[in-house]
């Protein structure tokens, strides 16, 4: 069995959803018969990037491997469309970031694709499991480059559906923390990683952008939330993913809870926390238990 | 046949440059005989990294294979040692910068490799084929250690010899574009992912250096043409090999496409395009369209 | 024999420390048995990501493998442990770092994370052979996040505590600066290589945090003794291991000279060496020869 499978501590809790061996072996269909299989043959079967895999899978079937749990569960996932979708909504944020301050064409195109593909880019390069997908996928790129034209002709259009932008912004970043969740998953990293990768992915392409265009991260600095979304929307995919829901009910309700924490917090006007110091508050605490100790 | 092959797409138009079958094995040459092929044998032989193969490849072979292209056609091809010397013009702009700007030995070493070695590590990390072949084949090191020692020791000789280094980078810029998209190319990536790594690993290094000596990156800024140029060339390259020319003279295309570029724009005065919005324009455009339909 | 060995140079010398070629079996014993040895079984096996392999390891050994070291040499090396305390101190330093600055609960855990995490995921991504063992080991992160933590509730004791983490801070980066090194050496790459990863790792999280907080890179600027004082521990390292040391002094040999070099320059007040521009004193000294030679 070279087809590295589900996590161990929950491939228990996928049965309801109709998980069997069979469908772990979806992972290494690719492998040429007759050939001893490698462990690396189910890795580049998920990615699609294998020598001899690559020809003999349909196109279709080569990326649809991307949102990478389809292979272990029959259960319905999002369509692969909106995986571009969200690279293009991103672009289209990076490009119009470049237009106000006035970068040239490379400049547009350079943010358009760093922000649209940095988070997917990044999560491939730190799990090391072959060629990024959005390099092997020319579609990604597509649709990164469209977003750069968008941005570079029509900065006023962007303006005037800024408030629809917001919203597809907090729906694409969702879609980005399901997918980073689910590669780690996948690749049976641990909760933490998981989390860790989650958030990578949906913050990458901004992180990227704000070092790029030569301005301090936004996502570290207090004020909105983003990257703290990102956080409870990938704490909340493990937590579904762990109740052993259909797979799709888990990356719509990652969304849901992305996109209902970004909105009500621009709504309500919520902050997010910055550090408190209760070392001195502890040290009375503890100096008075102790008087208090000492006292009677 | 655990060797990947170059693009399905374009290998047969390789055929007017002897491109035959045969030549498609040498990718494997190195792998032990008696062993059950893995997909990773292929890999390991192009980079000369794999842990039993590189000991049977005689030194001048294994690094040869840096310029990936060799082991898919009998054409000449440019020399390695144009790439030690393109990482040593990219690695004394670095340590010129940083001695400029008053850093420390370690600054000036840092930005030396950064700088010169930065587009290449770039690309490999992306491609995700292998140890990085800059860490592997320790002359790049070297070459950028000895750009560093220059620019410790010569900040002056560097300011007389300004233009001349303007040239060299130009040409080094054009050599960076061909081993991106060769590599891209080898490892059958797409059109677009190609152009993608030709870019990065020609700009690749001054992003990091700017990034590392903490300013805007200057190629995403409006001015000069050095990302447009590298771009250009990156096209050029997939037009020339698409073309079936002989990789040498692909190759020497490039370079010379990404010289003419830059020295153009240099002497003319060329600024680089920055965004228009046409957005108003085409609305107007539509509207009177509109009225005009309406009006008969 | 599918596990990579120590460098062919370096091999002989370890005779002394009792190595064996049995021990050289060490990093392939996850492999499954009956099935054909690939090249990268032995990888993932010193990493512990492979896809059975890593069922069949007590997690003690798993992480252990870590300290790369261990698998080619008997003699007692240091605790893993104190990889997890490294990086705690590393977290410390980021949390409060993003504290003074007021960042958000994200940035606090993303800087300590980076400044933690940051040169051990730069260093196994350069060397691109399997996920990074910080994402593997979920104790990595969680030091990180326990890190974050203290940053996040005591900066007032951080600012009391000054002092002993300047020291832990250089013993800590001394063990940064053996893992690297000792990853290189065991992935067979060169001298030149190692040293640079050595420095790469003990200075990454530093780089990183700085970067993502807007802040210029301070290991560039002139100043403090960290990236010369961890050039000089690769160097120290490279210098005992050839020596045929046992790994435990190895490894104690440089932290203790990073330590000292470290504490020795902020006690005199050592400042790092700026570039000197010899170019007008080689050209007189050469000029005057020249006149010398031509005035007998």
């Amino acid at each position: 069995m070279s087809a590295p499978g589900p996590r161990a501590g929950s491939s228990g809790t996928l049965g309801r959803s109709g998980f069997s061996p069979l469908m772990m072996r979806t992972g290494s269909t690719g492998s040429v018969p007759g050939k001893e299989p490698c462990d690396t043959a189910g890795n580049s079967a998920v990615h699609g990037t294998g020598g001899v895999t690559v020809a003999r899978l349909a196109p279709r079937r080569r990326y649809a491997r991307e949102v990478a749990l389809e292979a272990i569960t029959p259960a319905p996932i999002l369509p692969v469309w909106a995986s571009y979708a969200a690279v293009a909504v991103g672009g289209v944020a990076g490009a119009s970031h470049a237009a106000r301050r006035g970068f040239d064409v490379i400049g547009v195109l350079g943010l358009a694709i760093a922000t649209g593909l940095g988070g997917l880019l990044l999560r491939d390069v730190l799990l090391q499991k072959g060629t990024p997908v959005v390099l092997v996928d020319p579609r990604y790129l597509l649709s990164a480059c469209l977003a750069a034209l968008v941005g570079f002709f029509f900065a006023g259009l962007i303006v005037r559906l800024n408030r629809l932008l917001v919203g597809l912004d907090a729906l694409a970043m969702g879609l980005m923390v399901g997918l980073g969740v689910s590669a780690a998953i996948w690749y049976q990293l641990g909760v933490a990683a998981a989390i860790f990768l989650g958030v990578t992915t949906a913050v990458g392409g901004s992180v990227l952008r704000d070092l790029l265009s030569g301005e301090p991260p936004s996502v570290m600095r207090p004020g909105i939330f983003s990257g703290l979304a990102a956080l409870i929307g990938a704490v909340a995919f493990e937590g579904l993913f762990k109740l052993a829901l259909p797979v799709f009910w888990v990356q719509v309700g990652t969304i849901a809870t992305v996109f209902a924490v970004r909105i009500l917090a621009l709504w309500r006007g919520w902050e997010t926390p910055t550090s408190v110091d209760v070392t001195d508050r502890l040290w009375d605490f503890w100096a008075r238990r102790g008087q208090r100790g000492r006292s009677p």
